[in-house]
């Protein structure tokens, strides 16, 4: 069976641990592939072309928009971010499972062009979890963690719009339910129409030939 | 987190060795429960009242029908088969994840009553290893299984009607497959409405107070 693969898009609060959670499960597993997103913001220190983003400049980014070739963009704080088209779709083509990691607004976007695709949201195991964990990255101020919260309160207010949610508590153990959940969506009937309908045909065959 | 148990739906073609998977998951992990039908037929040797069935008489039987106590039930061969409500919601309420055993008709009666059970359709890798198994049975005659086949025809028109496939292969593997599959609809966004929501208010709660 020719298995295609599935885009994931990966969601969930400043902090909660997406990032960390989603390298696990690519380092763990090695057929996921990770999507790269482009974007017209600078460089910061140590990011690489190709690794953390593909950084374009705004003619590019605008091209790659009248061509068609994102699956969805969006605009922050006056920089473009968009997934790229062709790389999702090879990889796909390729039976590999397609992982995006973006917010709301761009999840909703690719359910209406993918509707196959899994909306996967990550949740911290309560609120004050999070807050430590805002809190304990100890560089940001009082007021960026206050920022945080109040957007991770619109964000839950989204997060109902999604298919399945990951609880983040242990780490070891949210890559594998992630993993199997990914896994398990391989087995919808509307993805395996072309395998039921041959081997009815099949059965049409036997049911009126020898045995 | 109290989670309500999932109600499981299981149908696939006669041979297809969907009784032996269920047996070796509920035996595999401790926490399925199996719904045991109620029926009118007279039980055959060996059978016990509450292991195979719950056997009923005629009157019996259209007791619990007028009393709403099943959750679904049909006519075989002038034959009465249903499902108790009682089992299937205690273990529900208890957290168990039930699993019944059911075909077509039945499967989409419990799916209209209760729209978040899982409807699973077990499947042969081929249609040729299901004949072999038919006729390794070695038990039946020609045109039973031929009959089997003509049945399974029907089926596999409506297996596009469940939500997931489980293709049985390799048993162990399937069992493997099947209870992932379980465990990760407990995921579902739908399923815990209640969560976010609670997670939403605490987030409120930290946003405007001390951090």
């Amino acid at each position: 069976m020719n298995r295609r693969g599935i885009l994931v898009v990966v969601s969930g609060f400043s902090g909660v641990g997406k990032g960390t959670l989603m390298k696990q499960l690519t380092e763990r597993y090695g057929y996921y592939a990770l999507s790269i997103s482009a974007t017209t913001r600078a460089p910061r220190e140590g990011e690489e072309d190709g690794r953390e983003y593909f950084f374009k400049t705004k003619e590019e980014f605008e091209e790659l928009i009248r061509e068609d070739r994102l699956v969805e963009y969006a605009c922050y704080c006056g920089n473009y971010y968009g997934t790229p088209r062709d790389y999702v779709e090879d990889q796909m083509d390729q039976g590999r499972d397609v992982i995006l990691e973006i917010e709301l607004q761009g999840a909703l976007k690719i359910k209406e062009k993918y509707p196959e695709a899994l909306l996967l949201f990550v949740m911290p195991p309560d609120a004050a979890t999070l807050v430590e964990r805002l809190n304990g990255r100890g560089t940001e101020a009082r007021d960026v963690v206050r920022e945080r919260l109040a957007r991770a309160v619109e964000e839950a207010a989204g997060a109902v719009q999604y298919d399945y949610m990951i609880i983040n508590d242990d780490l070891e153990q949210s890559v594998e339910e992630v993993h199997y959940l990914i896994d398990s969506q391989h087995n919808k009937i509307s993805r395996n129409l072309d395998f039921v309908e041959q081997v009815r045909k099949e059965l049409i065959t036997f049911s009126k030939g020898e045995l």
